[in-house]
């Protein structure tokens, strides 16, 4: 019998290699390293009975035909990774998906509908300052402005993108019309620690977190650390440190992640008081009604806590991105073949943003997370193991023949 | 009626243009302003009736003879500043006790004992990696090897003490036979709040504190902002804050100083949970044993959060320097002096380093604080008032007197 793990292990090894030098993998989209992994990929493909091109905006598609007017179901995720970044991050969905297509290929299954496997160039966004170019294109929601963004060289992206073969222009024209895509499904490491504490190799995703970020400015006032009295101080690190240890109590109180990751103080001295910390709070969570309660509660939060300590505090809120809900559909058959697979299908919010997120602009979208070892990723150390990868090629396969069973009367070309 | 205050500030305001370019004042050691300031420091001393020479540590002297055989009072301060410092730091204490002089001689008072005003070079420790080199040299215990550290152009000490007339050489032999120093009083502003918090313009300082500094680590784990869960987290950045409040609360338990001044953490980025924590603790108490109980504590303290966090804290002491007690007989004419003049004399712990510190291996040393605005110093915006200054000239000369009276059977030189 075909071990479905150990061929995705093997071929992520292989792949491993289309990297800059350094430790794990630096592959960066329209950079030598992406086309050598399109060469790769397009043997997976091919391999799994597609017909592959890429398309204008660096998006390497197989596509296995299905009959006659009926709709295209989507399969993948990303080719690129962060500099010194892990084995599986993305890819691993790209190489899943394919394996899936063969494991049913293999069985004869012949599926009611096409389906292409997508590998995106652009998710984690480290060449340029944006990311998510192939979804987007294809959802019709590209802004144009993007292609003018230069990397660290002074290249644009529309330079970029045509170096591989791409076209701004033509990426502008890519969008798919919705009534002929059934949805997207993302095979992806969960790149937390949630699956390995269950001890189960699978979960499904119930939707991707909405994120919201503040910066919080505290101002207070040095002074010398042996001459000013404890209690005459207006210490903008003791109030940062109040504001660390509530942004951690609001976040259990509101069952969401909030962390304050950066932080920097001045005048940054051992004997001075600090004057002023500047730290950022990030609050994610699957339910947008209740990140913005946190977000509205941080700032009585930082109020009060001024009001503590002397200081002045000023939180800005800097960014927000609404939550993506996964298709109840899909997820419903998503659990039901893990659940095949491994006995349990415990279901989670992603707290990162995937390719799906931009996708669920055009059509549903649903997603299958694979346990990753100390739910350590973006690090040579990121780690699935084969048995677990071999576990989502049966589960994805098992979906996509209830998706076939389940899709008579599913939309299909007027 | 002389107004001592308004001369006091004439002078200081005067001897601020002896500084580099720039806001405030900007005075180091052995540099052109230093020599400049030579210039109108040698004017106070004459008008004090002192006869006057620098030293070969680069120490301006002006000395009033006593009676033959009588013993020396040395009062002084520094001369230099940090950079972009204030009107007042220092240089106050050398003006004031010119005044403090020149007020005795202009009512006829006649001393049974010489007196020494010292203007000291280099307090401040900011063009060498060292400090105090003049009182230093007057108490033997100056180490040979800082005449070998170089500043920022690659001019050692040595180099830098010849251009004004110093030497290194010669300075290694300056120190003092104890028997013949009466004592060392040094006139300083408060660079705390203390006075301006008790609205009375002098306090008399009754240790300088000693101090210890602590490098903390912490270790815990990075992790996706957005994935790990609350509860799986091993935040560093958690642990610290919990540490600054720790600090914090060590520090009213103790009754002494205790800082959190400095503070970096890594990776630093909005959407990733703090890995590692570098910070410091600094703490300041005029009394050892209970300085050295908070460091103790402290370690307790670190083990003690660093079970809650799941991190590893390893803090190491990296710097100690035990307290200086002022001499009791000196504190009390002083005490007697202040309260003539302004009605209340508050005793108060100096928690900064000065002169007095390294004086105090010589002599019996004493200090007396005036008010600053604010409590700020080593900035533009320091401050003393004419009033307080002028106050302090009439304390400094109560005391003298009082001193001059107690002194009968005062060691004289055999």
């Amino acid at each position: 019998m075909t071990d479905w793990g150990d061929i995705a292990r093997e071929r992520l090894e292989i792949i491993s290699m289309a990297s800059e030098a350094g430790p794990g993998v630096t592959r960066l989209p329209f950079s030598e390293q992406h086309e050598a992994a399109i060469g790769f990929i397009t043997s997976w493909m091919t391999a799994a009975g597609c017909q592959v091109h890429l398309d204008a905006a660096g998006t390497l598609v197989g596509r296995r035909a299905g009959p006659e007017g009926a709709g295209t179901l989507l399969i993948g995720s990303h080719q690129d990774s962060v500099r010194q970044g892990g084995f599986f991050d993305g890819i691993m969905g790209v190489a899943l998906g394919c394996l899936a297509l063969e494991k049913l290929a293999q069985a004869g299954v012949k599926l009611p509908f096409a389906v292409e496997i997508l590998a995106f160039a652009d998710e984690e966004g480290v060449r340029f300052a944006t990311a998510l170019m192939g979804p987007r294109a294809l959802a019709g929601t590209l802004d144009p402005a993007v292609f003018a963004m230069k990397d660290d060289t002074g290249k644009t992206l529309s330079e970029a993108l045509a170096r591989i073969g791409g076209n701004s222009e033509a990426a502008l024209q890519l969008s798919r019309d919705s009534k002929d895509i059934l949805g997207f499904l993302e095979v992806h490491i969960e790149q937390g620690p949630v699956l390995e504490a269950l001890d189960t190799p699978l979960g499904v995703v119930t939707a991707i977190s909405g994120i919201e970020r503040h910066c919080v400015q505290i101002l207070g006032e040095t002074g010398h650390a042996g001459t000013v009295p404890m209690t005459l101080r207006k210490d903008a690190l003791r109030a940062g440190a109040k504001l660390v240890e509530a942004v951690h109590d609001l976040a259990l109180r509101h069952d969401l992640r909030a962390t304050v990751g950066a932080l920097t103080l001045s005048p940054n001295v051992v004997n001075a008081i600090p004057a002023q910390v500047d730290l950022t709070v990030e609050i994610r969570a699957p339910d947008d009604a209740a990140r913005e309660a946190a977000g509205v509660e941080l700032a009585k939060i930082c109020a009060q806590i001024a009001g503590e300590t002397g200081t002045k505090i000023e939180p800005s809120r800097s960014y927000a991105q609404p939550a993506v809900a996964c298709d109840p559909k899909m997820r419903a058959l998503l659990v039901d073949a893990v659940m095949q697979v491994s006995g349990q299908a415990p279901e989670l919010p992603s707290g990162a943003t995937h390719d799906a997120s931009a996708m669920a602009d055009l059509c549903p979208v649903a997603m299958l997370f694979v346990r990753c070892r100390g739910g350590i990723s973006h690090s040579p150390a990121e780690y699935a193991s084969n048995a677990d990868m071999g576990a989502a090629v049966e589960a994805l396969a098992f979906a996509l023949m209830a998706y076939a069973n389940a899709s008579e009367g599913a939309p299909v070309h007027a």
